[in-house]
């Protein structure tokens, strides 16, 4: 089996991973004084993504022998557990979607009972928002309690609210993709150029408080509810890496827009793991996703939105055709009406102070046998009270 | 009357504006060698946003200081005729609010006929949304009419839908706030922090696409709809601009929770217009707002989501009870049946391809009478077809 690399970013700058070594590309790059230095030297991978698909082939190619030289590894490597990896890219806008049918229909169910479980334009396009691009924050980032209005009070027939740390924390098991290419203002982006938009993929725990949700999303949508965090893995793994990965997607229900088909397949054979405290609770299947990621970036840029490197845009909740594939913990217990079971004989309907949660992925290898993608985790820390932190460069130079 | 200077930038770099007279900044403060040099130097304003408000007041000092020093005037100033002013600064994270109630109202009314004109959390919270920050654009950027899917087709009641060019581009009146401070992720920001956290105003023209709006918005809310381009005025005000435009927003119909309580009152006496083609068709009035911009940003980090420099959050639709002072061609035309005149006998339901579009706006002078707060302008142009036009740096350099 051949374990695909995957790009990031340390203390030490821009690396790559290979199973379990990571390769400082900068200071590889300035020793041998590659052609990919200028693209490799910064602090993340914000050169490299804008550089394009030319520029990422060249240099995942170079990177992959260098991580063959036993002496360029021995200098420049180190094993992952010493590793401080980072944010790996400054995110600019961050559009997350809604493309698992069984989620759709999962939360239609628990919001919506007795009314059709999709909403009318589900099968037409890919539904979305934008989410908060300044808190994405790197796997391992602690995830403060959001408090916030949630549905209750004296009054709640008048709209009457409660305020406090929210009691419906959840996760979400996505898949993002990470943006390189950029486009112009005023023109669609057609599915044929994913591939050249697209420099590769991450995991994110789209983290929901879904009591603050339910009051606040009527009519614009959910926006406390998800802007406290998003959490992404550390790595990102090219689009080559998943090459063997591919898949058709679903059979389409309705017939779809010109700007929405596509005739290649990026449905992606991508099984996904969520644990809580240690112990899975689900194992989600993207290659179920009705929409393909292909559609979703056709979709966002079709009304002439342009794009940029560092643009991210996230699947939506991966939730399979079945209880043990549900990507959410409102799905898992039926909105906390059935507690899930993790270690040590405890059940959890949300999340508690002190969770960890964990999101692990797997694809198959080009070589055969399967390889991991790595990991998004996080630990819930109990809500803070409000209180002013404005900082300012100056206080703090 | 006295005059306020705001900021920008132009193709010389940071820059005031005093009246019809712009000051390169940059310029003056190296002739100087003023100690605000550094936050003056570079092409935007954001390293002056990053500084904080000790540094915003110094320098707001200093430029008019500078400004009523004819020297200098003579040297680095320029009609503001002849300047190419660009988008001000590198727009971070983008919030929309949903803030006046005559709006809400109207579109409700509209929208759900029958139904109560307001939804149940509108009086609790300021309804909010994401917008996208990469499609904020400088006043003058031409306006592409979006393309989408559109309300209809054959199957309208399965949740069909016809693809094309908006046939319902509308404009909305706002006003944008302009952060400049940032804060911990986890931690809120309180509605007494305003001052340190904002740095000033701008005029800004969200258009929307109401039959993209339509079909997309249910459950998560608009997003190709608004997402194709969000104009900006060139010139920011500062907060101390305004002190003599503050009043007391109007009296709060449901009590409110403690972080969206204010003891300072940030309701502005701010008039605006709003123009097509030349003719006024609209005047609306800031102070008729619901929610203030101190409660906004309390409501958007209430949850500890972070701001940094760069984060703006605007209005939302800014309509008086009365329709001479709609923000929107949605309701200023009830959705379109009752036409609007414009200038030489024609009228407009919504936007044609080669409409200009003005928003413009006055606050009280400290020295009384009132001063021009700039203008926000856009022209529309024929949808273009969808085209593949990816970009990267290498190709271009």
């Amino acid at each position: 089996m051949s374990v695909p690399i995957a790009f990031g970013s340390t203390g030490h700058g821009v690396a790559a991973r290979r199973g379990d070594t990571v390769l400082d590309l900068g200071r590889v790059a300035r020793h041998l004084s590659s052609p990919h230095e200028a693209v490799l030297a910064g602090p993340t991978l914000d050169a490299l993504l804008a550089a394009g698909r030319p520029t990422w082939d060249a240099v995942r190619e170079s990177v992959e022998a260098w991580f063959d030289d036993a002496e360029l590894v021995e200098r420049f490597g180190h094993p992952i557990d010493e590793v401080d990896a980072r944010l790996p890219f400054t995110v600019a806008d961050y559009v997350d979607f809604f493309s698992s049918r069984e989620h759709a229909e999962n939360l239609g169910r628990i919001l919506r009972p007795g009314q059709p479980a999709l909403q009318p334009n589900w099968l037409s396009l890919p539904v979305g928002y934008h989410g908060r691009a300044g808190t994405v924050v790197a796997s391992g980032t602690p995830v403060v309690r959001p408090s916030g209005q949630r549905p209750g009070g004296p009054l709640a027939a008048a709209g009457e609210s409660s305020f406090g740390p929210s009691r419906k924390l959840d996760v979400e098991v996505e898949v993002g993709f990470v943006v390189g290419g950029s486009s112009a203002l005023g023109s669609a982006v057609p599915t044929s150029a994913f591939e050249d938009a697209v420099f590769g993929v991450v995991l994110v725990n789209d983290w929901s408080a879904r009591d603050i949700q339910a009051f606040e999303y009527v009519p614009l949508g959910p926006m406390l509810a998800k802007s406290f965090a998003t959490s992404l893995s550390a790595w990102v793994y090219p689009l080559a890496a998943l090459e063997a990965a591919r898949v058709a997607p679903p059979a389409r229900e309705r017939p779809m827009h010109p700007y929405l088909q596509s005739d290649q397949e990026w449905g992606l054979d991508i099984e996904l793991e969520l644990a809580v405290n240690g112990t899975v609770v689900s194992r989600p299947r993207f290659r179920e996703m009705y929409w393909t990621p292909d559609q979703q970036l056709a979709h966002l840029t079709v009304n002439g939105a342009s794009i940029r490197p560092g643009d991210l845009f996230a699947s939506g909740t991966v939730s399979s055709a079945s209880p043990e594939g549900y990507g959410s913990l409102i799905e898992l217990t039926r909105n906390g009406e059935q507690p899930v079971k993790i270690s040590s004989g405890e059940t959890r309907a949300f999340l508690l102070d002190g969770d960890e949660v964990v999101i692990t992925a797997t694809a198959p290898a080009p070589g055969g046998g399967r390889f991991s993608l790595g990991d998004v985790r996080g630990r819930i820390v109990p809500a803070s009270a409000p209180h002013p932190t404005l900082q300012s460069k100056e206080e703090h130079s």
